[in-house]
C-alpha cells in the first residue's frame, strides 16, 4: 500500500456501467513528512475519505477485495485512514 | 486509475483473435492541469472515447472486468471519460 | 499495453517444462516516432511477430489470456503487429 | 520479492473491516548494503517481524497468498525476515 | 520478463510456513550487453539457476504458475536460464 492524501475528486458521467455510485478520488502521494509529492492516482473511496484525509491507497488485484468493488474494473481504493505514523528509525 | 488523453488510434490487423472488433486508444497521461505527459499507454475504449477527450484508465487484472474485455489479452481499458476535476487542495 | 519493437529472440534450454515451444522476443519500448528506447522486456511471441515488427504488448496477468499462455509462468505476451498509428493530437 | 527494512508503523482506526487486526508496517527499499533508500511502502506483517528488521517484501495479488491476507485488499505482504545475504558477485 | 544475472542468495529462518524449502535468490537486472545495472529483485529459483547464471524472471501473479510456486506468497520466480541472445537490430 502506500501512502497519500485526498486532494480532490474526479467526475465523470461517462463511466462503465459497473462504476455507478463509487467515488473516484485524487490521492496525491506523500512522504513520511506527509508532504504531497507531484505523483497521483485516481482510487475508489470505501472508507469515505474527505479532501485532506491522509490515507491508505491498495492498488492492482487486490483493491477488488472489498464489498464496494469487487468485480470492477478499479485498480486502486482507498482502504484505510491515517491515524498517525509511527517512524522509530528513518535513516 | 490515471488520468489521461485521448491523442489517436492503433491499428493492427494482425492480432489474438480475441482482440477482433476492439478499439485501441493511444493514451497519454495527464497531469492535474490536463497538460500532456510525454508517456503513454495504449488502452482499450469501453467508453467510445474519441480524441481529445480526458478520461480514465484502470490498468492490469482489473482491466478485464469489463463486459468487453472479459478474458482477454488486454491491460489498459478506458473506463470513463471524465467532465471535471475538484481540487480543493494541491499543495 | 505499450508500443515496442522486436529487436531478436532469447534462446533458453533450461527452463520450466511449462515453456517448452514458446518463443521469447526481446522487444525494445518505442515512442510515438517509432523510435527505440533503451528499455526492453522479453515476451511470448503468439502473432508470428519478426524482428523489425512494430508490436503491441501486454503485460501482467493479463498477459495468460491467450491460448498459448494459459496458465504459463509470463508476464509478457506480443498480443499484435501494428500496422500504423494515427495520431491526430501530439502536445 | 524486495529487500526492505521496518521503519515504523501505520496506526489507521477507520478502515475497511477486512483488515481489522493487521498490523501495518511502513518499509523502507534497502540496498544489497542494506543502507536505506528513499522510499518505502505499506506492508501487512505475517511474520512479527519488528522496527528493524531486514524482510522480504511481497507485492501485488500474490501478497493474498497468506492465511492472513487471504481475499483481503492488501498489496503487500512481508513473508519473511532475513538473517544474511550472500553475496558472491556484486559488479 | 527480465533479464537478470544471479549475483547472491537471501537466507530467512523466520518465514511464511508456505516458503520453506524454497531458494531466494538474488537477480541483478542486466542490459542487452549482459552488464549488471544498480536495481536487483529477490526471486524464488525453479530451474537449479547459479550464481552467475544469466537468466529471465516472471513478476506478479505469473510467478505462481509453476508447480513449485502454485498459491505460494512469491512475486518473482526465475523460469529459465539464458543461452544467449540473438541481437539482429539495437538502435
Amino acid at each position: 500500500m502506500f501512502l497519500g492524501k485526498v486532494i480532490g475528486t474526479v467526475w465523470a458521467t461517462r463511466k462503465d456501467e459497473e462504476l455507478v455510485g463509487m467515488k473516484f478520488q485524487l490521492v496525491k502521494h506523500i512522504g513520511l513528512d506527509y508532504k504531497l509529492k507531484d505523483t497521483f492516482v485516481v482510487a475508489v473511496d470505501t472508507v469515505q475519505a474527505g479532501v485532506g484525509d491522509v490515507v491508505l491507497v491498495c492498488s492492482g488485484s487486490s483493491s477488488r477485495q472489498t464489498t464496494l468493488t469487487k468485480n470492477k474494473p478499479v485498480d486502486a481504493v482507498i482502504m484505510a485512514v491515517v491515524d498517525k505514523l509511527d517512524i522509530t528509525e528513518s535513516s
